[in-house]
């Protein structure tokens, strides 16, 4: 029988999950296959205190972070996976069917956080929340009946990612930047175009959520994204000296 | 690309579940997963009733049919499995994990019927119940908690039944910048962290160098270099008029 597979590093986060029910099975999936660490973002209060209060609720629940906004939830991460019951969408992210992106996962997982993005049972993960996403996962189901019940497919993907042991390949030890800097960088960024005019100000949210994506698509390293803030920081000095004369 | 699996020969025989909404996620999973074929055995009246009439019921819990016994609910079927949660019993029957036994069933399922029977919510299959069965089947789960949800339960086994059956995702092939635009990211980055003065200017080849280096580990996308050119030359704009005053 296979060793069962450390989910310590793993943050399952549920943004705006509606249903007590699900909450719980979320949690009680993420007990049968050993990820510990449940965090939401901005769940209906009465669910999330239902689902704590119920009889039997794990210490999962009792333990879950309660966060306003997924930067907050993710900042410790490094890699950031959205769901999507949507196999083929317009993709503005690349998109792994569950077994190859559960291999990509448990990778990073020996050595870094990684934070998997559940969507509302109405509507799953919005264009906003899937900004803040390296790529997508979906469960491969029919065509004709794609959308899974929440609790479900939090099942199911740990189901995946407990299977069996990390793949043989090594690849050399790079840290990726946290999500935190990934985020500071792009607000950096972004003050930068505007305060130079490649953005108009309060252009809405639009901008920036094209400019979050496109951060997240250079991979940026832990060092390098230490280094590029810098930079960042000393030019916006610069533009707002140079207003000011 | 694999071949179209069918889960059309399979059979989900659910005994005695107590739950309408356990019932219903059953069915819902089923849909996902393509496996059309329902079997109550002794279900609670009022909960399969509830089920069959919740909101969005699916047209598999209205053609599901209904038996007194578990041998009635598998006489068709030439090949019966049981679901256990428990990983380490007194075995009176073969065990096999989830993926072993999903292969061993795919094979009956090209050419015969096949029963996967779920035991109630409370029980599980009794001693009796697990006497109907061939072999039984057990999802890998925690030691510590190994008890799972009835309706996460199907899900997870119907994901691994259908495994396989799916196309793969193709994602579109991304193209890399040129060397000549990273080439001009990095001089345009450079002029403007000497004119910010992160760096000094003349300051030699050492710093232009890091610079590349670092660039080129953006892995940049052709699309993303071209505008994250134009960003910099803004950048470059504002800083030189901003002197100039």
């Amino acid at each position: 029988m296979k060793q069962n597979f450390n989910l310590e590093n793993l943050r399952v986060v549920l943004v705006a999950p509606r249903n007590p029910l699900n909450i719980g099975a979320a949690a009680r999936a993420m007990s049968n296959f050993g990820a510990g660490h449940l965090r939401l973002v901005q769940p209906y209060k009465k669910a999330f205190r239902e689902a704590v209060s119920a009889v039997g609720a794990s210490s999962i629940l009792a333990q879950a972070g309660e966060h306003s906004g997924i930067p907050e939830a993710v900042a410790d991460c490094s890699l950031v996976v959205g769901t999507t019951a949507i196999g083929n969408r317009e993709l503005r992210h690349p998109l792994y069917l569950l077994d190859q992106a559960a291999r990509k996962i448990r990778n990073r997982l020996s050595k870094e956080r990684v934070a998997i993005l559940f969507g509302s049972e109405k509507w799953g993960l919005s264009n906003e929340s899937l900004s803040h996403c390296h790529w997508l996962l979906h469960i491969p189901v029919r065509k004709e009946h794609q959308s899974m019940n929440l609790g479900q497919a939090v099942a199911v993907c740990l189901y995946e990612l407990a299977r069996g042991s990390v793949p043989q390949v090594r690849n050399p030890d790079v840290e990726a930047a946290t999500m935190e800097t990934v985020d500071r960088i792009t607000a950096a960024l972004l003050q930068a175009l505007e305060s130079s005019g490649y953005v108009k100000p309060c252009s809405g949210s639009a901008a920036e959520e094209k400019l979050r994506r496109m951060i997240r698509r250079f991979h940026l390293q832990s060092a390098d994204a230490e280094v590029f803030l810098g930079m960042l920081h000393k030019i916006l000095w610069k533009l707002s000296s140079g207003k000011k004369k």
